[in-house]
């Protein structure tokens, strides 16, 4: 058991918490709490880690079988955890990049998301925990979106990191110029938007851009869309919450896919 | 100027960022920062809080025209702010409660977002500001429900806190009632929901029940819904994001609205 915070083991965690560089080198990243790390594999796990008081119940034992495991003091498991009140299981989980061309080589109609620096770790785990829930067959971010294993992100995925295939591409216009070669359409989630999202069809292969959420897409990306589309609101709101517009134009094309 | 932050007036706007029981016994609550202030008029506003940094901005100072105002050095104002880098403008706000009949008696179709302990102030603030968006007409909430005049609330509504009427109610039940007695429509967002969301009439009076994030809605409140309904998802996804589910909703009537 580990006992001291000293440990490097301690320090080699909370680095991989804390630092999406220690995580790119290590290929490597965190997930804590129990109802994310039930849902891990052996193969995917390099080790997990259990504090001293979470071991005392019989049905968290049972959890390590088959896995490379070590307990902890529950003070040490304080220092490693991201939470203030961690739940006392944490897992090194190996990382799962798609390439692009993965992503698009995926069975089944395309429904993309394509994200331009989309920085709050809490709006892109939404996006993709709702992406899944929409039916979404891949998630494409350029490099100043949030890192997708800040363990801010993880959480609010509730599961879908695991499932949604995803990818970083360094350039973004160019993933777009990929992703039209392939017959699927592309609208831009844009305030000028002609076009109002609930009148385009997106029965057929599709994806969305949605940009940063203060400045919104850059015009070299907005020019890379087949359309401009927005959502009309009311009253004084000039724009939605990232993870908002993604969801609504998410759910309007499962929608029309379920009508079709 | 307030120059220590021993001064009665910085504990006073320190304790009324903390604490909902102070913002309830003055009836005031704080906002900050330029944009969200920029919307607010005298009235409104008991005293205006500036640094002395900002005030150095000929622009700056022009907007503490009509407004009781005082200015407060530059550590000050980060003691009394809630932000880690305020942006050196701060607002004492007089609340504006309506009551559940006034928000009843609007004109226009109803369309009412019922909450019941929806516990994040970030969820709160996003229904709020998708709300808006959406054109709902008032926003009722049970006492379990996060404190709208939460700082992180307010900064997430983007303004919308001055423009949606809202309410806290002692008995869900009860004023789910009162609503039904106006033929307003209740459906509750429901994952045992029978009904696919989008398969119902939204384009009459109607308001939606949205239950707590981790628990859903208690069947007492459930009971008071004409029909349960539920968004269907993809992938292993259990529930969506409140504010996620809200929007979905909200924006589906919205569509309907448009198209009728």
């Amino acid at each position: 058991m580990i006992n001291s915070t000293a440990n490097k083991q301690v320090r080699r965690v909370a680095n991989l918490v804390k630092k999406a560089r220690a995580r790119r080198e290590e290929g490597l990243y965190v997930v804590e709490g129990l109802r994310m790390c039930r849902e891990l594999s052996p193969e995917q796990v390099e080790i997990l880690y259990l504090s001293e008081s979470f071991l005392k119940e019989e049905e968290h034992r049972r959890m390590t079988e088959g896995f490379t495991w070590e307990a902890v003091a529950d003070p040490v498991m304080k220092v490693m955890a991201d939470t203030q009140t961690p739940q006392g299981i944490l897992a090194l989980v190996r990382r799962r990049d798609w390439t692009l061309e993965e992503i698009l080589g995926r069975p089944g109609t395309p429904l993309l998301m394509v994200l331009e620096t989309v920085q709050d770790p809490g709006n892109l785990g939404t996006i993709l925990r709702a992406g899944e829930g929409a039916g979404i067959t891949g998630l494409i971010m350029n490099e100043g979106t949030a890192d997708i294993y800040n363990p801010k992100v993880i959480r609010s995925t509730m599961g879908s990191i695991y499932r949604v295939p995803f990818t970083y591409v360094e350039d973004l216009p160019g993933a777009c110029r990929q992703i039209k070669e392939k017959g699927i359409r592309l609208f831009a989630a844009h305030l000028k938007g002609s076009g109002e999202y609930d009148l385009q069809d997106y029965t057929g292969p599709c994806g969305f851009l949605i940009g940063n959420e203060a400045k919104g897409l850059t015009e070299e990306a907005a020019d890379q869309a087949d359309a401009c589309i927005r959502i009309p609101m009311a009253g004084q709101v000039e724009s939605l919450n990232a993870a908002v517009a993604a969801s609504v134009l998410m759910f309007e094309t499962a929608r029309q896919r379920r009508r079709q």
